[in-house]
């Protein structure tokens, strides 16, 4: 990279930078680093070389990705993951959660497609019933959904009885629980457990688009690349249990706006789901049927 | 990269990854981004993400970074500055350092070379007359240097009048003058100005080696690195004026430890200097003789 020239073969020339410098500082990791650790850095010092020379970036411009980044930090807090907001923007939580899942559950992959974790999900959400409401706040411009499926193994096809059911959502504000005072604690957060037929039911909103937090770098950048910083409405989920892989996904409303262009780059296909007219249930005016499918734990 | 199988051809394939992720992530910046920003922002994603699918980074491993640099960030204020530390340690900053100025310089670089600005400078220093000196606070090791030199047309080898030189050290317990509350203010900080000959001449300290802070994530670094996070002995510089391209540099001294392995990289050959002894000076046992080459503007 840092050996080649210009391709327009033009005016001027791309100077030519040292080209012993990277792999000095690559081999400056002593012989006691954790192997994995020397990889991982190794490799992160050669594509951010690599990066510097290819676009012949600046002191100057480099001050400001520093001063973004540590203005990132200083921003972050309990409720809050600047850096983390950083990363969605540019894709990579998206593509490590892609990486991360194909490692876990190798080539022979059929359980339901992963989608990235974000920064509002809660540890400590209670347990939930079956065929209760996480809805505990209700706005008033709400529509109540039916969600329901059942759990099966990917391979077997099998109902799973037993497997945690974690879900989240915001309010149609767009806004989590803990970013709204207004809403009660744990609001539209559930904790369910599917039955001896892998059933599990609940009644939670119709979810909205929101806006990411665009009030610091993140907001920054997507305003840096011309973009918006809108999610297309989606619900959290993670499901598993200690035989099957922890699976972390989102499930995407079909008929909301930015299904094409998340800001987080979360959406895929197979996550694309259908709020159909419900019949019969006076508690609720949608239904949503989304079964999901385990790999076990290799 | 995405593509590629590892190279072992053993038991485990590397997993194929979505070849279009990266593209689809570049090209959703908007047609209003600078261009400039476009490119810089779009080749650190393809790099960014190569490296992801490169190593195969895990969310954990992922996740560790992001904490690494919002602590960096949350320890950063106006004395300290983590995120440029961390960029330092895998030698970010001195590869923007050579890259700005080949780009400031030209191809016909003859001029003394340049080395990192550091997180020590002050802007503020006040104007210090030749020939007097900067010691304010004098350590009982201290071992004063008659430091002076010649500063020339890098092209022509002409003397140049009316110079400005900043010129900044540490004293001999590491600490510069903002980290130390036993140090006078501006304690080994000059201002210069070269005379109608290009001299330029101040009284300093021999430098000694000093370990960057190391009780951040610029540390844990280096130690998960097995690294150490010394420096060698050096004298900061930046000398220009409206006319000439203000070179920053360091000097380090030729029987300093650590010349071999700076854990910031900022040593080159030519930046390499000889402290000797003095004859007939009473107030200095060294003396250093560095003459400057200023590259005029473009």
């Amino acid at each position: 990279m840092s050996q080649t020239n210009g391709t327009d073969g033009a005016t001027k020339p791309k100077p030519q930078y040292d080209p012993d410098f990277t792999s000095s500082v690559i081999k400056a990791t002593g012989p006691k680093a954790n192997p994995r650790v020397a990889q991982v850095v190794g490799s992160l010092i050669q594509h951010l070389h690599d990066f510097a020379r290819d676009v012949d970036l600046t002191v100057d411009e480099w001050m400001m990705g520093v001063n973004m980044i540590n203005r990132a930090g200083q921003m972050s807090n309990e409720r809050r993951n600047e850096g983390q907001l950083l990363c969605d923007v540019i894709g990579l939580e998206s593509l490590v959660d892609e990486i991360t899942n194909k490692q876990l559950v190798g080539a022979d992959y059929e359980a339901t497609k992963t989608a990235i974790l974000g920064p509002f999900f809660r540890h400590d959400t209670p347990p939930t019933k079956n065929d209760t409401s996480i809805i505990k706040t209700m706005p008033k411009d709400g529509e109540v959904t039916y969600m329901h499926g059942i759990v099966r193994d990917a391979a077997t096809n099998e109902p799973l009885k037993g497997i945690t059911i974690d879900i989240w959502q915001c309010s149609t504000n767009g806004l989590y629980e803990q970013q709204d005072p207004e809403q009660a604690e744990f609001n539209l957060r559930g904790k369910l457990t599917t039955d001896e037929n892998g059933y599990y039911g609940l009644y939670c909103l119709r979810p909205v688009p929101y806006p990411v937090p665009d009030d610091g770098p993140g907001g920054e950048l997507l305003q840096l690349l011309d973009r918006h910083p809108y999610r297309p409405a989606h619900i959290h989920i993670i499901a598993g249990s200690d035989k099957y892989t922890p699976l972390t996904t989102q499930i995407f409303d079909k008929t909301s706006k930015y299904l094409a262009e998340d800001s987080v780059f979360a959406v895929k296909d197979d996550l694309v789901v259908d709020f159909v007219p419900v019949q019969g249930k006076e508690n609720a005016s949608l239904e949503l049927t989304y079964d999901i499918k385990l790999a076990k734990i290799l």
